[in-house]
């Protein structure tokens, strides 16, 4: 295939922001200059980029300066770039990248540009810090996107309910696909393309369905192993709409529940239910990890708990916050993250149970539908 | 879904190696120690982690050091890491995991400890400097194993042909199914279920179904648009085995070629067997380049092939080398790339057409078999 190659939604779907919502954005970001001595900043990573341009393209670098909203892309996208980022002016490079950049930052009389260490290479530092002429400088300001990110507006919630919307959709399909005689390649595959047809992008991360002891393990990816009667089979799957993902795990019993099955669910399901019930601003993201975990840990099964509670959802399937027990954050109004806990019994299989929800000014909504 | 969520494939279906091949990539790493000062390397990257141990989860690090080989990851993948990765020693993190790194290489003894800066954040070195007793250096070393990984040895291309096969395999199923009448969405479903069905891990990058005008878009995702009587459909897909990837073009013209089609389809495809023709080992690829630019500007369309004619493809989809006009890479055997010259006008639509070819000791085979 052509260069680049990663994931690009066709521009005719990418409604994501009415006018203006991307200077507003922008206009945000340059509050914070203050703050951290900067009067310029560089965006560099795809989903910062989209957040605060609208541009879905695989390859840009943003500037934003005190008067001025810069895309530095290439030639391949000044269509695409027109279309998804009206409110940037283009620079066109056709040379390095990092060196149109230098000149955009210069032209725009930024004299400390703000770039994150945590999302650029020591080489891609090098070589800006070669190309800047000597009156500018590069300071470290790590994740003043994200925090704006970390609290989702109207136009991003609407994006994430229409992306959820569409798993629980899909998620019937599955349902009904869960039948002793099928394999995980076969549920799996057809999961693909429901979220196609239902018009989402695709699958947004690699599909689980995991049978009988299959189910137990952390990272298993679908085989042609045949699902057999009274095995459980934990399907976990996501889409995009906007760039907005779905993230839902349910675990269905092949042919009916089996009384162990009946019995594991109970348990993982008042696990989240206790974790979504706290859940609400000013909870620390630790405490709700732990509202979930008391109730598997006092079933006998805190051993077989081996991961988070959960994480944001955004631009990115894995964003702030982290709901674990050592996490530091602390949930607020307008953030979205998972609820996942799950019980894993090597010789036997496993169940794990998630929804998205919004944490609301009082409580939260769970934003996926579909029965559990 | 779980943390980490990145692409892994079924431990079982990972059978990338026989015992010692990583042993052996190892020490041709470490024939390489002494020309740039360092006793140890750090290997942070998927693919080369994944060339250098056959481990395929999505979060570790490596270190060489002269006589052992660490893989560190995280409690999840103890049981992956020793089935994939058996040649190396295991060391579990549970907190960060450059904390980890930084007591491996003192337990290695290393004092001087490679890193790659293109593939280091400025964020991940400065905080493995703080880790590192004072007795470490840390040492920039750039490409030290996509040095390696240019010269594809006989495990590496016996993946690549199980690959491209299975692509040769799908695009028989797409020649059947571009009609008129169906929709490019339709076509880009079924690529990716065939994928699944004929032993690959589903499509490793966006599949590009473009008919019509939107063949002549460089970046198009399949929508939902009907493909009519006398369009060109180009069609660019892939998939991985054992982590290596195909990638093939072609276009089709639904309903029966039209004139026109005709006329720029023989131009590519005599562009396309001119720069095929051309491979052979000390070639310069920008020459290669040119062999198929030079007949597509003599046919008077040289505006209208707006990108490189190739890039290297194995672990990565793109790697080196680049087979471009600004190209400083020279062919030699061993190496595998694309050979993917297009003609696009923006009023009609567009034909590529691509292959992967193995550059020979005296010349180049092509490894996808597919008519054209």
């Amino acid at each position: 295939m052509r260069r680049p190659l990663k994931s690009m939604n066709a521009m005719s779907k990418d409604s994501n922001g009415s006018a203006g919502v991307h200077s507003e954005r922008a206009e945000r970001i340059r509050e914070r200059f203050g703050a951290h001595g900067i009067d310029g900043i560089l965006v560099t990573s795809a989903a910062n980029r989209r957040y605060l341009s609208g541009f879905a393209g695989s390859s840009a670098n943003l500037i934003i300066s005190g008067d001025r909203l810069i895309l530095v892309t290439d030639g391949r996208y000044v269509t695409q770039a027109g279309v998804q980022a009206p409110e940037f002016e283009l620079a066109i490079h056709s040379g390095p990248i990092l060196d149109q950049v230098a000149l955009s930052v210069a032209d725009c009389g930024i004299t400390n540009l703000g770039f994150d260490p945590k999302l650029t290479t020591v080489a891609d530092r090098d070589s800006l810090h070669d190309s800047l002429d000597s009156r500018r400088k590069l300071v470290a300001v790590t994740g003043l996107v994200e925090e704006l990110r970390l609290l989702k507006d109207e136009e991003e919630i609407a994006s994430l309910r229409t992306a959820i919307g569409i798993g629980d959709a899909v998620m019937a399909e599955v349902e009904t696909a869960v039948k002793p005689g099928t394999t995980e390649l076969n549920v799996a595959i057809m999961i693909e393309q429901q979220f196609r047809l239902k018009g989402g992008s695709g699958a947004a991360f690699p599909v689980i369905v995991a049978a009988g002891t299959n189910a137990a393990m952390p990272h298993h990816s679908p085989t042609d192993k045949v699902i057999e009667e009274g095995e459980s089979v934990v399907v976990d799957m996501g889409t995009t709409v906007d760039g907005y993902h779905s993230d839902m795990t349910r675990t269905f019993c092949a042919g009916g529940p089996t009384d162990q099955f009946k019995e594991i669910y109970a348990i993982v399901l008042e696990a989240q239910m206790a974790a979504i019930g706290g859940v609400r601003p000013g909870l620390d993201a630790a405490q709700c990890d732990g509202l979930a975990r008391e109730v598997i840990s006092t079933a006998g099964y805190g051993e077989r708990f081996g991961h988070g509670t959960g994480h944001g959802v955004g631009l990115e399937i894995h964003e702030a916050p982290r709901v674990s027990a050592t996490s530091a954050d602390k949930l607020a109004a307008g953030m979205v993250h998972s609820v996942e806990p799950g019980i894993y019994l090597p010789e036997w299989g496993g169940v794990r149970i998630e929804d998205l929800v919004l944490v609301t000014d009082n409580g939260s909504e769970v934003l996926s539908k579909y029965p559990k």
